[in-house]
């Protein structure tokens, strides 16, 4: 049952008894001065945290309220200390499969089956057999499919929410597929094989929890790149025949997409298509960026962003030019 | 009168007497064991360089080979240990008004007038009325549109020839117009402009003469993005009413496009279309340094270029995967 | 009226009523227990900030405490909660031409006319014709002089108060002159030229407000580097005959001061005066930075400053040698 | 065969008649002032290298002395220009079963059979099950042993040489295993187990011919650290139930070797054991660069180096300390 | 007398009276709500901070209790809105000969002894005379081995508690004593004295009182490197014909030890001893940063550290492989 | 016996027979093609080099023309392939104390001895007791004095000849004393002092032999840094009393005056005199550098320098602006 009540619509139910789906992100058991325990804890969704209390049944609630658990929460809304919180009335575990992760991460605001389906076009148009192959195997994989669904391209500098990869990858084949036109040497099938492959290790890379996006210890100690080549692997694996010499060429696109060594890939892109690939990455990450920032003015009303750590520096946050250019020729 | 015959051609000239224009590279009088005098040049054209010898007339055709100078040489084709050179007859030089540089110094094998044609094309779909004020008097200057069409992109690292700047730039506008479909949120007037703009400066870098591609003293003293936020304002200011805050994100745009202050760039990019430029800028001339670097592999018949330098690297020359992979559904 | 009771003398003043000039940092409507509506504001001139609290007729002096507004509060300074503040009795908004900046930015300790009459003193001991014709016309043009006189130096690095460009303008002026003592082939003209517009472009990099020292678009957008070379672009236009050459080494010497690319020049110094000017600007800049922190003990009574960052590093606070060594010929 | 006679030798062979192998390094067809055609080659072999040249027969010639082919010369010693040649009188390829690299190569001054010896008594020092059986596995591939003692540990940097792989492997084991008894809390197993893995890829990174070591395109393309995970890959998965978690944890003891990204590490070493691994791999290539250093004194007796490149740096070569020493307590 | 009762143990003696020695970290003066004067204080020692409250005899205790002064404090220790603190009820300075800094800072869990054993024992080993007389000489001065018992090796980066120079010292003597075996040309005796002396300036950086540990003006203004050659110097003065080359090389281990001038070391090392030297000191003080990372996981249980700023990392803890290995071979 | 035939008079002396001192650069002993012994040597003195040839007395000649040793040559200045050289007649060995290093090494075109003239009289104007008695402790040293006026700053960057460090360190002195009237608040005797002092180790850092500077092995080991700070030590204990306080600040103004740990200073500069005499240290030698570029044009006649690789630029040599301005006033 998906959530109807989110975090941001508690102010509307002040005073009101709610019941809906929340993730416990903090608890802790207390004392009261009078040396009752009672349970303080913070409730999140996709859409804010909030505060809930339990003064009562609280050996009954302890063990309901896990850090990381998903529950149906009863209660009521109140005000404290001018802040809103939710006193806990009753509570109950939600199992695995009934819930949405899209309730409780944020999601890209993107239509996911378009994003998807323009992918599955464009990959479609590639001419080499052995790719379009790969990529048939790769899509018919529903277990991947649904991972890509879902992972985020990154924790916090960019597309950081549930469907971010694909919304990512899906801008780089669109832009990879404009430049094959502008360059025509380019080699178009092995840019746009490289533009759907080179962040595919991050559907390994992440674990999603209703809690948070997580690194996976292998995302760390490995890394999405080599991760990446070893999920390429094993697909090309189930294409007979799959060419030893394009099997290395999609793996240093996706070793080197990086760019420099220095940004953690382990060899720089020698092909011009791997070097096309790495602009194209860092540039749709970067736009993101700019509109992020955008959205942060440093005051209300300001023609500046705050200071943005991801992209050091301040943002012009520029009011259109209409009204001043419109009477040139009027 | 354009030129006929080029160096490259002089293979096939072996024991004929030729005669054509070349610009004089070096020149040197010396002194045969004998004690005669004779003079040893290097002539040049846009295809290579070849020795040239004179042993008679000597006072007569010394100050009429004074390096730097084009002139028409009238000569025989000979054989000197092993290398062809030019033994030269007679001499005289040329005037400014009859050389055609494209005869003396490389240029672009794309053709200008489409080039430039695609430019105005592109420009023509801005919507700003101010902009498009603009642009209609730069390309309304013919002194400009002329420079426009010869001047390089650079003396050595990307599209370095006559003609160079107007490529890089019509690759970019084209670039910037399909990435105003996949970011629709990008003021694709603003980025257009400067995708024009970003280089202009460098008609006024660089002198154009047969002997090579120098830069000016302005060039070097005050860098093509001075000169070129210098020559927006001459044009804007040719365009009654052009809006401040306009001008302002112009100059910005230019000012910025290298992208960090470590390359030159005054001001880092505040703007997403100026930070998206940079990209553009940077990626055209890195595609073109790696067809160049292709060009040139380490050993006939190599997979790799030689160590690039501009790139630091070498290259990959992937054979076509054709043959291999024929047969999958075959 | 200038301001005669400053935040620093309130200490004095407690259980009195005041009356006098201050400007409004921050203000917000709040609601008593009561739910009686009340105003908390942050006051401030140049030598602090105090809180100030108004319980009666608050609709009425609510739009008179408009953030930013400089106002003149009557009101009684108490104590609550171990702080000052100040309960406001009445207040009525001043208008710009009756507000001294100087009663609300830090100033600088020197005399501005003695500084400014010390940079006229050697701008005119220069002598080449047109640089001297330059600086009449800009000394003469009365509202340049008065930015001048007014504009600081940074917003925080160093000399970051009311007449702290002028300050290090001057500093550096005196440094090239007896400089160009010791190295007699530097071009005295051009080192001491460039010293006095170097940072010119700073009187349009910041704006000036009773709220604070704020950067303008344009300082953000083009940097004071730019905005530099364009100011003396004006100017020289009025200097009839002003040689092109000449003009081209001062953009340089604005261009080129900050050394490296990395420190936003865009071009590095060609010329030994550039170069020289550079380090001058980059020495007074660190000495002011060694007297600031000197100024922050880590602890009373400590030989070293606090960590001072823009120095990356603590400074050692040296206390005087005379005692111990008075006796050595004693 | 073996080789018997070395280009270093032949000084002594000076008008004698010889034969045996030689790898041909250049060959030319040249034509003689008579018009005449004959041949010119550099023979080398791991000694050194010869000019070589045929007058007669050289349309029989030619096709025997391709560049990079081994042939059986037969030739005249003789000293031309005061430098000696072969006059060549016969040539005969030689098929690639019966060359030995270590002729044409240069190889290691360690004893292989002993390096192997104890890499494999260090490994047999292991506890835990699953890795003793992947090196019985690994140890027990006949063609990886033989690639094993071949390979070289680099082109030029460090043991540079056939074997030179062995003796950098052995080198950090046991400093592994002398380290592990200083810090007991290291997981000895595990650095052992990385210390033997993680330049495994290098087996793969090199093609070793008679003319030369190369970098083979997936060297180039992907890098050691990719081919070494891959090939670790392929022997865990032939050992039943080798634990997932213990395969991720070679896996990073190979990827973070470098130590940091920006030396090609795509991810840094987390575990204190990869860290410790780094130190190793690099400090003994240190001093390996030490020791080739001091054997290059700037000029004879001189107590430095040349400027050794790899180093960055002059080498002191300090002469014994003992005779001056002795008399102390003498 | 050394303390008997910590501050880690206080939480068992609530409400009961104690008296032991602690160290004023902080202390004021204030006046409460009636307007009387008391005291709030910081005590600390070696194993944390507990607050202390002083109501009675004010003007008594104050000057008893000033900031730095090791006192004996008479209290009760009472809960105090959920924190343990300390009601003074009388305190006695306590004289500096009294005083085991042990009790106040964080000491090295090794036996000093058996650590400062084992350096006797290497260096015992050394061959060269004058070293070994040099090693005598230095080892027999009690005020020195008593600093070096003390020293940490550093404020916080590693090994930063009492006896930390000698726990570093140590290890990198012990692998400097395995290293000497693997690589047979290495100087060994150099190498060990090297060892020992590297960080001996230390021994003057530091200054210990019962408060924390303080880096002296000396230290700060020249550095341990420096004063570690003056003191090298102060020794090797003291053994008669100590060889001047010899005494050149050891200050050149001390010199260069910290490998690179970035990191410190006015030379580079010349030495491969000099430069081991530099790996095995940088190896041991990574080794003790892994070690303190994994004592910080990032939640109870996890897999992963803090994110631990002097490594620039999260750290792997990994929890043992043996169960899950123990079958293979069952 | 100084030499009074320079290398660069030979010219005028072809085919006459000359007799004077030369070093000997390079020799080789050769033999004729019919089998007879030559020597043929490279000569050198401050003014350049030229080649000698010995056909006769070879036996009698050989051990005189060592290499490095200084000989009176008595020969033939004669034409060879269109160069000249010298036939060596005769040849003398010259004992060292008849050399004068000036003949053979370039030398300051100052005059020495003013400078040290004004060297002594700024150091005269000290206040501070112990540093006038260090300085005439020091200035009294002949020895020390004597190789202050042969020290050269540097073997290649800046003042790289004889009576360079006294040359630099003169104008470094005269900036310092301007700078303390700019900047009142400096410590004027601390930054004299250290001027004086900064690279006195120079003195110890550089052999000079006729055949060129050397860097001595305790210059390359332990750096004029270490050498300065230990050379003040040794004077500063010849002062009764000298402070230990002032002594610590000297060894931090030389420790420092590198400015940056990877420019060589052990410690950044903690005070700002320290800081001040890295910023005119680092001037002088730039403003030598581009004296020099200036010296270099790229072209006769050309406005800009070769490029420099010590300033890694090109320099722009200005021609004088005073024609063109002349007439502005006129």
């Amino acid at each position: 049952m998906p959530k109807s009540l989110f975090v941001e619509h508690l102010e509307q139910q002040e005073n009101q008894e709610i019941e809906d789906l929340f993730v416990v992100a903090q608890v802790e058991r207390r004392t009261t001065r009078e040396g009752n325990p009672f349970l303080v804890a913070r409730l999140k969704d996709r859409s804010g945290e909030i505060e809930a209390i339990a003064f009562d049944q609280v050996d009954h609630l302890e063990p309901r309220l896990e850090r990381g658990q998903v529950v149906r929460i009863r209660g009521r809304v109140e005000r404290f200390n001018q802040a809103l919180r939710i006193k806990v009335l009753d509570a109950h575990p939600v199992p695995p499969q009934e819930i949405h992760l899209a309730d409780f991460l944020p999601t890209t605001q993107r239509d996911v089956n378009q994003l998807l389906q323009k992918v599955r076009e464009l990959l479609n148009t590639l001419r080499n057999p052995y790719l379009r192959k790969l990529f048939q195997v790769m899509l018919a994989d529903e277990a991947l499919v649904e991972r890509l669904r879902l992972a985020p391209a990154a924790t916090s500098y960019h597309h950081n929410y549930l469907g971010g990869l694909l919304e990512h990858t899906q801008n780089i084949l669109r832009m990879a597929d404009t430049l094959a036109r502008v360059y025509p040497h380019l080699d178009r099938d092995l840019l746009l094989a490289g533009a759907f492959l080179h962040d595919i290790g991050k559907v390994e890379e992440y674990e999603l929890t209703p809690a948070g996006i997580e690194i996976t210890d292998r995302g760390r100690l490995l890394g999405h790149i080599l991760l990446g080549v070893e999920l390429l692997n094993r697909y090309a694996a189930q294409v007979p025949g799959f060419p030893g010499e394009l099997l290395m060429r999609l793996q240093h696109m996706i070793l080197s997409h990086h760019g420099e060594l220095e940004w953690g890939s382990p060899v720089r892109p020698a092909l011009v298509e791997a070097q096309v690939l790495h602009f194209l990455d860092n540039m749709d990450a970067r736009i993101w960026m700019f509109a992020e920032a955008a959205r942060h003015p440093r005051a209300p009303g300001s023609r500046w962003s705050e200071w943005w750590k991801p992209l050091g520096r301040m943002v012009f946050i520029p009011p259109p030019l209409n009204e001043e250019t419109e009477d040139l020729f009027g």
